[in-house]
Formats: structure tokens, C-alpha cells, sequence
């Protein structure tokens, strides 16, 4: 299992609009992706327009491979890349230790 | 319920040895904090060194006033800190979505 995280930045004026697009975007789109198992979207509290889309994948690939080079893609990008102030920084992690 | 995420740069040759210790400093010192309510440490595919600590407070302050101005911030620093090749970015996000 590995998590991406994408950091967003959108126009601070379309937040509450966003909040419902990034919402619709994971639950139609991604959320029909091989390997997809969870996602979280978080709002910043001390910076206006940033967002932290973290979603679970099953393998890396399944994200760099898979969903970027299949047709899912285009589908997400056309209901969130409107939005985007700035390209999204996108990293993958691994897990290092957990609560209980 | 909030979540602090703490951008972490390390020197990448210590990752293993950082690896105990963050996850020892959560546990032993933090977890005790007023209003701490669950982590995750997850460290960076793309770019070595680089981790993300997210821990869950229960409010905002339980972070910046309770956690910050009190004796267990310098016991996590002193255990963290000499690990650091920068200073940590930390931010506070609100939920937005999550999955069901």
C-alpha cells in the first residue's frame, strides 16, 4: 500500500465550490481506478486555496501507470483542473508507523 | 478534530536511524499531549529524506497553544530535532471528504 499526496492550489474565491467538485471528481472517477482503496481531502487552515488530496493505492503503479495512463484521467482532470491555480505537486509515500 | 501536517527534510543517509526515532518521540512523548489523537508517519518515494508526520488533534490549539507552549515540546525536539536538515513546514487542514 503506498499514498499519494497531491498538494492542490486553487483560487481561494472557489473553495467552497471546489470542496464539492474534488469531492464528486474522487467518488465518480477515481474511486473506480484499479488499486484505488481510500482517499482523504483536507483543507488549510493557515493558507487560503491549498488542499491535500491524499489518496491509497494498492501499488505505485496503479497510480503512475495505470490510472494516469488510462482513460479515468482525463475524465478527473476535466472536473478538478479548472480549479487548479498552480500545477499539483504530487508525491507518493510509504508508511513508517501508525497509532495503533 | 484537526490534522497538523509537518513537512520533515532529513538528511537521507539517516533515514533508518530516523525511522526509530520518530515514530519513539510520537509515542513516548506526544501521544501524551492534551487533545493528540492518532498519527502517521509516512516517508517519500520520490525524493529521499523528505516525510510527512500527520498527527490529529482534537482542536487547533491543542497543537499550537497546549502542545507548543508546554514541557513535552522540548522533549519531542530534543529526540527529532538534530535529525533536521531544514526547519519543518507544518500546516493545519480541516476535513473536507474522506471515504465512507
Amino acid at each position: 500500500m503506498i499514498l499519494e499526496v497531491a498538494d492542490l492550489r486553487i483560487t481561494p474565491e472557489r473553495q467552497a465550490e471546489f470542496d464539492a467538485a474534488i469531492r464528486q471528481g474522487v467518488e465518480t472517477v477515481i474511486s473506480h481506478a484499479k488499486g484505488f482503496s481510500g482517499y482523504e481531502v483536507q483543507r488549510c487552515i493557515e493558507t487560503p486555496g491549498r488542499y491535500l488530496l491524499m489518496i491509497r493505492w494498492q501499488t505505485l503503479e496503479n497510480h503512475t501507470v495505470d490510472f494516469r495512463g488510462g482513460p479515468l484521467f482525463p475524465q478527473w482532470r476535466a472536473i478538478v483542473g479548472p480549479f487548479f491555480a498552480q500545477p499539483p505537486a504530487v508525491e507518493h509515500f510509504e508508511l513508517v508507523a501508525k497509532s495503533a
